[in-house]
């Protein structure tokens, strides 16, 4: 499926309409300043004044979402579902492992039908790097797709809730100094993070691992390269940790998880190298004593949960913004 | 299960009440012309003038419907929820494989408790012929059932859907001559069309495909048997192509794809030998190469796409028909 | 997980916020009659006159339930999931096996996101008796637990729905003479009903089966032990029988489901010794002829399917007197 892969594409191009505004969202990359902060005011304005995003609205009443998810993720799901769900929309969870597509039918059959009931907009995770874009290129005009999550490629709302949170527990982006820990060559996660932190301006930014799961080239994603973690966070202002895949640790790439803890794991020893204030983050699930230690994870310093509450309002955000794109497109037809 | 053979039953008689209303919808044998063209007025009153059916009504609030699927369909599950959603229903999807029939509990015991949890609807997709029916006369006096396709017996929705198509694109069912393709004799789809079709006075009615799949006896039907396809479709105004089920091809009954290809398939070639103005149907998943041509599938003339919207709004229509039949009952008593 | 074991653990207490009302609902013991007695109240209220629990309310509007079913249950599942749908809660089904449990993540961390993911109310269903309290233990203040069944230990809503049952075929708990028959050793349904019975001061309360299946020990609980089941059901106004589990019988507990039924099973002439108007009850799914006859199950002293109604009632009381002092307590603070 070689007609999947997106690395050669203008990317911002195809997530914005003919106007400018966001039609699909597939990744951060390429993606104007303004559409970025966008996102984060709407999303800002679905949470209370207790951080907690409950405010129920029928901005999508009458829509419907589809779950499309060819990659099994029952916690990234459930927030999109319960997105959708608050935004008063119809939701359709559709299990890609028992539909037709195993009977032989193309993904873009799939597609087409799906498209033929109506739906409005589908959510997308898939194991293939460049999915999301692939049938971003291939539905209908009214339709929009929201990628949550391809391969190694892209995980946008993950990364808009993550700027949410820096915001909002730090201040300003462009006045933080951020460390990203871990496996960031092969992270969606890391990738889309880099591209928001870097429009929206980061004071200072590094990228922190070994040599294996990052590789001296990603420096032209406009960080620090870093080997040593403890010169690598400090008096950093924020602390991204990702999440180590355990068929790295099976493979070649890594001795083994204890000294890979030794090495890259945020202790409660290594985070007071960090700035005293600094915020620990983490996409979850995290694994206790590999990346993280238990202490740092559940710690004051920790906005991990908090994170998970702001994934929703972002979610939400970006549901609206699209679906209100679209509906200006049709009243001016 | 031999009572669940339905051969021997008044089907018609079944699935009207005693004022000879549509109470469940198992069949579109034996129904009488005006519930058929009430089906398909109504499913045309939540199709909007772009050919969309996007109308959301509250017919079904308050009202539950449950899917309980004993065989496997993403597709067809999705339109019934969807079409339930779109009437304001409350929508349960009962997994039966792991639901406690599994257990050792009779399929009469597990009906017996979802109509105690005060179910309105059941919409019974079985691999057993007649389960739709033996389903509909155990079922309480309040509760209706819909068939979305049983063994070989029929798949009255997808029939109505495809009557709709034929109204909508190409005009009144008795000024069409229609060509029926494939696996007759296995099809509950092409049993439920030639229902329909004879009681809308379809002008001229061909069944076409090999002795194997369509045996002498199946004249009975109404339609006249063509072996020849050039000849089964020369001059019609419709061609309905039926998918072939994969376990036909690895049986005796067909030498191989590609010789069925040859014979029965599809091609560019072939339809044009049908009016030039004729549509193309198929009830999906198609198999590309199988029974029809990729550029047929996907050509000017194929409405295959437009049957799935269709297919919504019938299924709206049959749901909130027989609602209202039932909410008329209980007024009057 | 010995952290799980409730035995020794002041059950009341923890299901009863500071203000003694009810916030988690874990278990029948020990909770004040009352409370119980609200229950009943608020289900009989959603019950209409012709004893089908159809009101629609919106008292859980704005609200998410999340149904985490470790155990699978399809039919306690759909009842919870329509008495949240009835409510007008949006509900959440986690599939547990395929969810981030599966990934290493422990039990605390997946409820915790769920938590983050701001929703209010959890139904829990798990193997291990304890995990209700567990959770419930663990979670954040404005979160309540329901408990759908617990290893042996406790499914109270069931019980509920039987005091519910009892109350409306019956009349006042305290003039019912009670018969618990089967296997009450191994039956979280037994325990709760048990502790509701005694709580509502149950006029008589009879424990019948085998010592393999109710030890001796179990006369702490308060009723008497009957070996014979003629002697045991002899003038009773209320039969209430047990699931008998397969597993059961399979191990070295049972001879066989022949002469248990022999034994205990409930027979037309069995069930003549007890009052002639006694009703049969059972909390499904029924193994018809090992602990009870077809023609008893579905003869007109059953309240089976009744039994089923009253429990979408009871669920729904019971969440929307939860959600009701939760939001008192919101309003006070």
């Amino acid at each position: 499926m070689t007609a999947m892969h997106p690395a050669s594409l203008p990317i911002a191009a195809r997530q914005l309409d003919s106007a400018g505004r966001l039609r699909h969202f597939l990744s951060t990359e390429g993606l104007p300043k303004d559409i970025l902060t966008s996102i984060l005011d709407t999303a800002a304005g679905f949470i209370d004044e207790n951080d907690v995003a409950i405010k129920k609205a029928p901005l999508l009443r009458g829509k419907t979402v589809a779950n499309l998810f060819f990659e099994n993720s029952t916690r990234t799901l459930t927030t999109f579902e319960l997105a959708a769900k608050r935004l008063s929309a119809d939701v359709l969870n559709i299990n890609i492992r028992t539909s037709s597509t195993a009977k032989g039918e193309s993904l873009l059959d799939t597609l087409h039908n799906l498209q033929a009931m109506l739906c409005d907009m589908f959510v997308v995770r898939h194991a293939e790097s460049g999915a999301a874009h692939f049938i971003a290129e291939h539905v209908a005009p009214g339709i929009s797709i929201i990628n949550a999550g391809d391969g190694r490629h892209a995980h946008p709302t993950q990364a808009m809730l993550d700027m949410l949170t820096i915001q909002r527990k730090k201040g300003p982006i462009d006045q933080q100094r951020v460390a990203i820990v871990g496996d960031i060559a092969h992270s969606r996660v890391a990738r889309s993070q880099i591209h928001a932190l870097k429009t929206l301006g980061v004071k200072e930014l590094r990228l922190v691992g070994p040599k294996t799961l990052l590789p001296d080239s990603l420096a032209d994603f406009g960080g620090t390269i870093h080997r040593d973690m403890n010169e690598g966070i400090d008096g950093v202002d924020v602390v991204m940790m990702l999440r180590l895949q355990r068929e790295r640790m099976a493979g070649a790439l890594l001795p083994s998880s204890a000294e890979y803890f030794a090495h890259y794991g945020l202790s409660p020893t290594r985070l007071a190298l960090a700035n005293p204030d600094a915020i620990v983050m983490h996409p979850g699930p995290i694994n206790r004593g590999v990346e993280i230690a238990s202490s740092v994870a559940d710690g004051s310093q920790s906005v991990i949960l908090q994170q998970v509450t702001y994934g929703l309002a972002v979610r939400m955000a970006v549901m609206s913004i699209i679906v209100g794109n679209s509906q200006n497109v049709e009243n001016t037809q």
